[in-house]
């Protein structure tokens, strides 16, 4: 496949090095960030079986999880632009076979797949709730990855839960300063949630992202918080976990 | 004062080398440890008002408190034993006029301090539940430290809210594996948790303590997450951090 042949304008090709997956890339989109890096690798993957990404944008968490495992992958997207360029990415890596990208509001992920039948939702979303500051200074493509306007935490726990195999597990990355209510959101769909690691920019700074493992009618109690994760040196530059993650 | 004179057999006096108080201990009681330390230290001292210390022990946080603050401090303590040592702790330190010691069961506190009197609650609470496994092996006085027998957590919130001032705080230390019922209880009597820190006994290891600070009557949502407390360098030692609390 030619690469430059599945490229629309202002687009471009950004890859790991620690991963050889290739992902389509624009700035005229949200593009994948180290939100999307960590929780591609912070669930334990199921070797088989169904995984699904909920607001997949262009498909990043799931292709890198793709090199770890053989369950077939379906991204949930939204947004036709983003979509498109998922299914380009998909194409582009080869994963057809594999990975497969459903253009629709996550609402209506129940119209496309079977209840019960998933062993792992990946979920990067919008973070931030709705308000009179919303609308201000962003594209659409911007706002609807940012802010909760086509879908919110309620929907993705209701989702979540139908869709998940019992002790399936749901992976989320969020903003630590509305840890509570997603806690309170995962709870009431007895989404339980089980292993949580905070992410710091550096070491003497609040935390600024959330990694939540939370299991579909698991056991409450016994919650475990990870190691923390250091993302930059006093200096700017990355930690040695996170070089390694980034360049091996 | 003649220390000597204020010591019981099998006691002996403790002091950190950053805080010139003078802690009584002894090795047939619960001493205080880095959990005590580290609450005294966690949430801002009001200048002064009233400061609680529920579940007081032997008064270390108290005591430690009292060089930071000219607020009144009073411990609560149901253990005789305990008590009385922090009595003699607080002679030891000539601390009579700034700290009160009440021997008695927590849920009775509003029968020895006004209701929405306080500014500040710091309360390190027994950590287990109560269960088939609760009674082996402890004398009554580290069952009762450690164990959820004569309070728990629904005690120790109600009263706090009862205690406190509107916009007062609850300092709380206790073990990562509660967090979740910790704060669905601190919310049910409308304490809302706003600052957290997570600490960890190595850098590559799961948080091993937790510590909280809610607020009366707070309005809900974001939440912070400092900067993680880690005790222990790969070699065992004290980190910088921890080795400054200790030693300066």
């Amino acid at each position: 496949m030619n690469s430059e042949s599945l490229l629309n304008p202002n687009e471009r090709i950004d890859q790991l090095a620690t991963n050889d997956v290739k992902i389509i890339q624009s700035r005229d989109v949200f593009s994948y960030s180290v939100d999307a890096v960590l929780l591609s690798r912070f669930p334990n993957l199921p070797k088989r079986g169904q995984i699904v990404d909920l607001c997949s944008g262009n498909g990043a968490v799931g292709l890198f999880a793709s090199k770890s495992t053989n369950a077939s992958i379906v991204e949930i997207e939204i947004q036709e632009r983003l979509a498109d360029m998922a299914m380009r990415s998909v194409q582009l890596n080869g994963l057809e076979q594999q990975v497969r990208v459903i253009q629709d509001d996550l609402a209506k992920t129940l119209d496309h797949l079977n209840p019960s039948s998933t062993d792992l939702i990946f979920c990067n979303p919008p973070y931030f709730k709705l308000d009179e500051h919303s609308r201000i200074n962003e594209s659409e493509h911007y706002l609807l990855a940012r802010h909760e306007l086509a879908t919110n935490l309620d929907d993705i726990c209701r989702i979540s839960q139908q869709l998940l195999k019992t002790n399936g597990h749901l992976a989320m990355v969020h903003r630590p300063d509305r840890f509570f209510e997603i806690i309170q959101t995962m709870t009431q769909y007895n989404l339980v949630p089980k292993r949580i690691q905070f992410v710091y920019p550096k070491a003497d700074r609040d935390a600024n992202i959330l990694l939540i493992d939370a299991i579909k009618d698991g056991k409450a109690g016994g919650e475990k918080f990870l190691p923390p994760l250091i993302l930059h040196k006093p200096d700017g530059s990355y930690t040695d976990e996170v070089h390694h993650i980034y360049y091996g």
